[in-house]
């Protein structure tokens, strides 16, 4: 999508052939900040501080911390221990997975000294194939939007929470690809904006991506979500997702499912976009099966923000003897799922919703 | 309730006889400061900016409002306009409108010389009468965590949202009031404390006040009390109100709703806890005929804290670009309240229920 208006992707290779180039997520939205990862450490920690976040990136930049890990050290030894350093980053994140599984069955069966070049190709390959796919979501789910406003006559009104945009994938993201979409081909949209607390993805990346694209936004508290839908200035909600069951239900950042209440409570189409590498058909029940995430309590006392004089600064926002705890996802069930927006289509949540789109997935059995 | 293992109100008249007492409640909880209000204008100032804030306790410094511009000026005209700017400040609060009736009714048939004595004497009554009505509350609150605790056998799990603590009040607070209560009779109770953005009411006041009084808390980010739910990690919650209709609809924080449908989603019993001033008897539909507050976008773009430094910093969350939107409360419609927690007892969210409590009410009819 553009910045300043300029195409630009989440994640590159360098023109030196062996470095990485990624935004510094962490340094937006106030400065745009670009990183080279030449080693393995510098992709683990570039995940792990989430200096690149958001499901399809992150599977994204373990595919080319395999490749910077491959260039270092090509031996059976590091592959094993790269795959296993890289799987520990985010223990909630389905497509990390995915993807160090699939650079793995790819170098593995490879003489070491041919593994660096063919681990950089298909991490370019994954990272296409992940462009691809947004595409495709995009597409998919353009007609909701098309049709909201053939019906409205006015801009659709649609509520995203945390950062599922252009800066958690490749390109294109995935809830704001088919907003993307809708405003190139000119259909009129607004975006109201979760700031996602504790760690306001909304407010510094979705609302930064949105305005350097263009799309009119509005940021709005966690709170006031539920309060607009009361008042009919919601026609849509769309979100992403970094775990989906083979049920439908979705496992997205915490406060999700409290949206997807409000939208059930006031007839508002509550849609989840996401790329299938993301669905585990493996599992069924999202409560209880998809394991929490707990995260430091200080991004609950603490906000960090640019200061009055330009600076970065932290600040506390509680008395310093109050404890907090801070979970990072909640489980939304696939009775409050309008549709999943896939790449090849809308879905209804459900076994069969899923099924009648990926047929191939009908072998596995979850749970079993 | 306890400040440093001392007694203390929000509000009083200070030892000079005519300046009134506050807690300045912006610079919580990082730093107590008592500040002196000597005239109107600082009262009025006071209640605009928050220094004192929560339905009752704004009730209570308009009191002394009216009280310190009899003490300037207790002229037919001074007493008018007195009136007049102090409904100004807070279009939502309806007994900031109570209290200033109840003083204008009384002081207008006085002479003016009579009017400064009596109306510090009304206030000081108005003072008592709150902290009489939140005793009330508490002892018919303190039945439910009682009974949780009688049935759980461990701490009992209490989610509140926003500040409705003794900050809010004179003392004991609303929904704090049967949590204090529990406390002080042995009871183990632990509550889950939503930050409450925008403003960190929740982060700041709630989580205060409780330390302070060295009961058990943990402070979460708004988003999170639908997880908890999900996880039985609530066993109760409760809430205090800005507004109540006729039929039990609430007006409270933004935010109130979303917490109130996880709490129905999951079977975890929902009490607003409320002085019976703050029920609103001429309206029946509290999401048509509540007017919402929109108050500065600034709350939602910049986060106040304390710095590393120690001093207090302001720092910007979103794009310098990006607008934002502030609601400062939403509607909870009465089918997802248990129960209204009131200083007669608790009652259904309906007319019926209320006026069980309250049958000196029959006579209004909400809405005629």
């Amino acid at each position: 999508m553009l910045v300043a208006g300029r195409a630009m992707r989440t994640i590159w290779r360098e023109a030196d052939g062996a470095s990485v180039g990624i935004i510094d997520q962490t340094r937006l939205p106030h400065v745009l900040v670009t990183l080279k990862l030449a080693t393995l450490d510098d992709a683990t920690q570039a995940i792990r501080t989430m200096q690149v976040r958001g499901a399809p990136l992150i599977g994204a930049a373990a595919a080319y911390g395999m490749a910077l890990a491959m260039h270092g050290d090509s031996s059976d030894a590091a592959l094993h221990a790269a795959c296993c350093t890289l799987l520990a980053t985010r223990p909630t994140a389905v497509n990390l997975r995915w993807a160090i599984d699939a650079m793995r069955r790819l170098l593995q069966p490879l003489a070491p000294k041919e593994r660096a070049a063919a681990a950089y190709a298909r991490a370019a390959g994954i990272c296409d194939e992940d462009v691809a796919i947004n595409r495709g979501i995009a597409a998919a789910g353009l007609p909701l939007i098309a049709a909201a406003f053939a019906q409205k006559r006015g801009p659709v009104d649609i509520l995203t929470h945390c950062n599922a945009g252009w800066l958690a994938a490749v390109d294109w993201g995935t809830a704001l690809a088919p907003i993307y979409l809708a405003h190139d081909r000119g259909i009129p949209v607004h975006v109201w904006v979760d700031e996602t607390r504790p760690r306001n993805q909304g407010a510094s990346l979705t609302a930064w991506e949105l305005g350097q694209h263009g799309v009119a936004h509005t940021v709005i508290a966690d709170n006031a979500g539920g309060h607009l839908m009361q008042h009919g200035r919601v026609d849509l909600c769309i979100v992403g997702t970094d775990r989906t069951t083979a049920s439908g239900d979705v496992a997205n950042k915490i406060g999700t499912y409290l949206k997807a209440l409000a939208a059930h409570d006031n007839g508002v189409p509550f849609y989840v976009a996401l790329p299938s590498p993301t669905i585990d058909w493996s599992i069924a029940d999202g409560l209880n099966d998809i394991p929490i995430e707990e995260r430091d309590p200080s991004e609950v006392t603490h906000v960090t923000g640019l200061a009055d004089s330009g600076a970065t600064a932290r600040v506390r926002l509680t008395p310093e003897t109050s404890p907090a705890a801070n979970y990072a996802f909640d489980v939304t069930p696939a009775r409050l799922v309008t549709g999943l927006i896939t790449e090849r289509g809308i879905a209804a949540a459900s076994r069969a919703g899923l099924l009648s789109l990926f047929p191939e997935m009908k072998e596995t059995r979850a749970g079993e």
